[in-house]
């Protein structure tokens, strides 16, 4: 896979060494395709039928992408992909619910404030940032709790790179008949998700992301019947995703001007995810991506902060240098400047910072990627060890 | 002014008919310029100090197109233009405040659907559709119910094109001390609009309006005062202005992941913006759009709905023909065949349609719409009058 494309016209607000566009080591946005790109090169009417058809189109191939028959519909929503967590917890959760939250990170805390915000009783199960959750650890918080009715569970915490057993926590709702509701914010499209095992009810991600497109738009496949039955049940309009689905059922149009060229970019994205194999060899392909980044960065002398276990291949946290002379901002504007974008650590108790392995790269590029991070500690004189 | 640019590539899930991009007379999304869209083909990392810069020059430009000097500050916002709206309301209004609406048409209405879902008593002040507010109707309503502690005005009525008199409204609220928030979603960037006169404590508008930028952002200008005073207020946590406002002023960063692309192209939108000659220059060429736009459709038979001293000049609702022979869905088809996406009407009670006036297009490409319209209804065999 080649590097981006052509630079585009720079605007005058900005800054930026022309000629130099970094590849972005980040958990979305992410480096994109060219291809993906150029299709913002149009305007689309919202009212038109041809957009319309797009948007379908794109649901209708997210909602297969997590094997959702016709018991699922996929609802997008404007916005980042908080704004669809929100959504779908305002929307599907009753105030009188009790939702389980498992906490191993920051996405897992957001959605504590989330519940907070809604007046949504929760209860927290606190765990390290490098412990998943377990089904077991779900089931006897269900056993002390009988007025748990949800649990919201963040697939992959983006917080240290951390997977948690997804279909194992589905099948213990499943067998107690609690409803899921989970955060695939930064695993959808790249780790298997399969609604025909049943269990979830609910599964939330975003356009930019492990799909590849621009960010911009979050999306819910939700059980059309969970759906069904919420109806004025959220205390916010805009996140109201169940009144997004009925307008949008009965017109084919989104409820509000929708962001026509991200859906325009989602689209090209979704046709290359396709092209490329699917699910699965997107994951793969992140897969390689990762094992060529921890290896480089082994050599380089940098430890990973997760066990290679429970570490998804999306974005991987390693422990700072300890040298004195290490300082991040430093060390991530040379990286920049050596043409790759890293990503600060979300850690609270130690000093780490985070590589992504997710976009339009493959492993060669990781490799360029470790290449520069090692050259570059050497030109400012950090020892990793 | 050219036509957009070059045909992207188009994606298999989209049915449209290759070499024909029509022209958008719709109010947002509309027609952008090449250089606009252009603007998307980089990726931004949004940790990254080029973007936020671009981040902030952006919300200056905003502020300074309002004349807001030092007391406003631009919060951005995620999501499309009614997000904005429902988080200064929900963030700006405190629970037992009551807000007088003034109502003349569907965003008006929308306005008071989401005061109901926040909870927050409203008062209506019913219009007609072609009626603009008075100050004297605001300020009777403000001696007969002194509860009254905001008012929720529509400056630009895109359901119908109508034009109320913001001036004055801001002065009569100026004067009796209420606090006055501003949906300035159509009209903000053609028509003026000046902070520094007072009176005005929130201006909302969004990315894909009169600025030609594309749809995915909307923006809420407003007295940093009111909003500093607003902490802990909002129901949500994906709308609380307020929270958008301390992150970004300490970290320069957007809370959740930003619509990276959509602020790029704003970005080049205010550039090209600035260069046409600012708002006064956006205005007069918008003007003469819609004076073209009147006069060509008044020669076809067309009457528009609206009084020319109501009429803004950014959409104009038409009397659709009386014609039996007419039919919207087959005369918008038969236009968008020839180049134009039109608008359908948003009026209850008699049959009409919409033209946009705004956009990347000229009087000329007006006087060509009109053309095409007119070819459409002799081949339609429809008869105007
Ligand atoms: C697991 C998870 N949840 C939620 C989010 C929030 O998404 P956004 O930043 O688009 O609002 C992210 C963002 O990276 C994430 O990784
Ligand atoms: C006056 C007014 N208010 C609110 C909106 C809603 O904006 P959006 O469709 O971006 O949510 C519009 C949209 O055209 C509008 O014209």
């Amino acid at each position: 896979m080649s590097r981006p494309g052509a630079i585009a016209p720079l605007s005058k607000g900005a800054t930026v060494i022309l000629g130099n566009e970094p590849i972005l080591l980040t958990p979305g946005p992410l480096t994109t395709s060219p291809a993906t790109r150029q299709a913002m090169l149009r305007d689309w009417g919202s009212w038109d039928a041809a957009f319309n058809q797009m948007t379908q189109s794109v649901c209708a191939d997210l909602a297969a992408i997590a094997n959702g028959g016709a018991e699922y519909v996929c609802v997008p929503l404007q916005g980042s992909g908080t704004f669809s967590v929100e959504a779908a917890l305002g929307t599907l959760v009753p105030r009188q619910g009790l939702v389980l939250v498992p906490n191993n990170g920051a996405y897992c805390a957001r959605i504590v404030r989330i519940l907070q915000r809604l007046g949504i009783d929760y209860l927290e199960l606190p765990l390290e940032d490098d412990e998943p959750v377990s089904a077991a650890a779900i089931e006897d918080a269900f056993n002390q709790h009988a007025r748990i009715t949800h649990v919201a569970q963040v697939h992959l915490e983006t917080s240290a790179g951390l997977l948690n057993p997804l279909d194992e926590i589905a099948a213990v709702c499943k067998r107690h008949g609690k409803s899921l509701i989970v955060d695939a914010m930064s695993s959808f499209g790249a780790l298997p998700i399969d609604l025909s095992r049943g269990g979830i009810d609910a599964l939330i991600s975003a356009s930019g992301k492990c799909l590849e497109g621009v960010p911009g738009m979050g999306f819910v496949i939700v059980r059309r019947g969970v759906l069904e039955a919420s109806e004025g049940r959220s205390p916010s309009l805009a996140l109201d995703l169940h009144d997004q689905y009925v307008y949008m059922r009965e017109t084919t149009q989104w409820r509000f001007t929708p962001p026509t060229h991200v859906i325009a970019a989602l689209r090209a994205a979704l046709d290359q995810f396709l092209a490329e194999g699917g699910r699965a060899a997107r994951g793969a392909r992140y897969a390689k991506n990762c094992e060529a980044l921890v290896e480089g960065m082994r050599a380089l002398g940098f430890e990973p902060f997760l066990k290679p276990e429970v570490q998804a291949p999306v974005i991987v946290t390693f422990h700072a240098p300890r040298d004195p002379a290490y300082d991040f901002k430093t060390f991530y504007a040379a990286v920049r400047d050596a043409g790759y974008v890293l990503y600060p650590g979300k850690l609270t108790k130690m000093e780490t910072f985070r590589v992504g392995c997710i976009g339009a790269i493959d492993a060669n590029e990781m490799r360029n990627a470790v290449a520069a991070i090692g050259r570059t500690l050497a030109a400012l004189g950090v020892r990793v060890r």
